[in-house]
């Protein structure tokens, strides 16, 4: 992996807040990490938004030229762009001179990008997208992949990402021997539909995984497991349910709490434990989803990142450098590529 | 339909609070509703929990041996069970003794009941399950469906949920020209699963409903939509997920808010107005689901109803009476059926 620092490149043309929050959480990332970060995009405007900080080491401007908008669409953006944010960043990496990327643009683009520069690893059919849940337990999440990357599946692919979910669970997010469990709609082994009956027989006799059984919509977030895997359709509904939930029942809150005067009163003796509830719901603590099974790191924060969020991808990405995440799925994959492989 | 108000039969053995609970609610439809109820169970038991109510007009007991128990294989429990309390309340229906079916119990089971006892309506290839979540508009629902009776869908299903969904969101939740999603991963009608992709199609074409596109999970609960459809593996994750979250919510909520001196003088201030957030939160305060699509009404309510839902339920199941929702089904695809059909 090159030095011994994790280098990161990060798209400061991405997203909604893009560049100042951006740049704002690399610097942070900078101050607090032991990273090396390369701000790729524009370089006037990410000079102005480091303000009297200066790009000197461990923050370095690279650059390039416009970005992908999330209108486009990302196969021909891609190509019409060449010098965009993400191409460039996922070429740092391609040219080892960054061991990860972290983007808050167009996750479609950054997803296409990473395929077209990076490749897949070896033994990995799909990439897939993860997100990180909190769950009913403070300080405990869960990895749910895939979020959106493939709509339609084969109970192989799920089997890898629960290979690759587990490795990201155990090395980056520090759980040991992660729970692996399948959305489906029932507890039985025989409930769900087909890709479902089917992947939970395989998930069963991979002995890679510590695979504990279905999660239903109602386990998710229980606490119960570390890693669940679905289709990325399944993934993807239900990951844009949760966040818009957490919306709402902060803006049921919102509406209802202050009513009436025992309402305001009993509202305004509230607030630091109302900061604590938005804290425990707000996803944009949780740093970001990640793609799973490209030869690169790649950290997808969500399109309204603001600084804090950044930073906590940047993290992301550095756990998942230093714990050489990368490294441990491809020899996972040529293992079980043996044909006497006996467990493992 | 027979006389004039509405007969229903209630399985007042399915639940977890049965028969006590059950009864309960059936005799509040008593006092407050223009309907007669058939409490089908165990007599000697639903008599003691009447109370000092008597079993008179238009309260009926009908006598039924045995339930199928949660752990039960539906098939095999209704075969064996022939007297059980669901399969007594699906013949009332089909002998013309009562409009509609009202459990709590084992959701399959009544499914099956319904399927072996009632049949389908014709035209309809697979009924579904619809369920009514509450939105962030206060007051206004959306009715997804299928969530759970259908994991492998075809795109014909899902139209056909849709033109159910309409017929019941219209003449039974009281909406005018609901407006129909299709649930999916993205706005556009290229986006999505094999599924989703052709079953847009269908849904833009169909005269009958008001199709308006796809919506994204965070779209569920925007009150934008009036009825979603979805197959009933995507729902049924959806439907748990979101009673647990629900719960997870209220539960935050108790551990947070009091928490400190403030907090506690602060949460008891707001005992009413936290009253009403969990009242606009609770799916108990939403009656059931119901079974579109076999010839009889059916609503399936939740195993933990208490006595409001199950009054809820029975309001529900007079509505779809009153409006004749099957014969509104039926006509609708009399029509269809016809080669020369032109819209409406």
């Amino acid at each position: 992996m090159g030095s011994t620092r994790a280098r990161i490149a990060i798209d400061a043309m991405g997203g909604d807040h893009a560049p100042a929050e951006i740049v704002a959480g690399a610097l942070r990332a900078r101050e607090e990490l032991d990273v090396e970060v390369l701000l790729v995009g524009d370089e006037p405007q990410i000079q102005s938004f480091l303000g009297q900080h200066t790009s000197s080491f461990p923050l370095e401007i690279v650059p390039a030229e416009g970005t992908i908008e999330m209108h486009e669409e990302p196969l021909s953006g891609l190509k019409r762009k060449p010098k965009a944010s993400i191409n460039v960043a996922m070429d740092l990496v391609k040219q080892k001179r960054a061991d990860a990327v972290v983007s808050a643009g167009h996750s479609g683009a950054a997803m296409a990008a990473a395929l077209l520069r990076l490749g897949r690893l070896r033994g990995i059919d799909r990439p897939a997208i993860g997100a990180v849940f909190p769950t009913i337990l403070a300080g405990k999440s869960v990895l749910i992949l895939d979020v959106g990357a493939n709509v339609d599946c084969r109970p192989k692919f799920l089997e890898q990402f629960a290979v690759m979910g587990s490795i990201y669970s155990e090395y980056v997010l520090g759980v040991s021997e992660p729970k692996v469990g399948l959305l489906n709609i029932g507890e039985e082994p025989s409930k769900g539909n087909d890709l479902a009956i089917r992947t939970h027989e395989m998930l069963e006799n991979n002995p890679k995984i510590s695979f504990i059984g279905n999660a239903e919509g109602r386990d998710v977030l229980s606490g119960r497991f570390d890693v669940i895997v679905c289709d990325g359709f399944a993934g993807n509904v239900l990951l844009k349910f949760a966040e818009a939930v957490g919306e709402i029942m902060l803006q049921i809150l919102k509406e209802e709490l202050p009513q009436g005067l025992h309402g305001q009163l009993g509202t305004a003796l509230l607030k630091p434990n109302l900061k604590r509830i938005k804290q425990r719901i707000d996803h944009a603590e949780h740093g970001g989803g990640l793609l799973l099974g490209v030869a690169g790191i790649c950290i997808i924060s969500h399109g309204s990142s603001q600084a804090p969020s950044i930073f906590n991808a940047i993290r992301l990405a550095k756990e998942a450098i230093d714990n050489r995440v990368l490294d441990r799925i491809q020899s996972s994959y040529q293992k079980s590529a043996a044909p006497t492989a006996d467990g493992e």
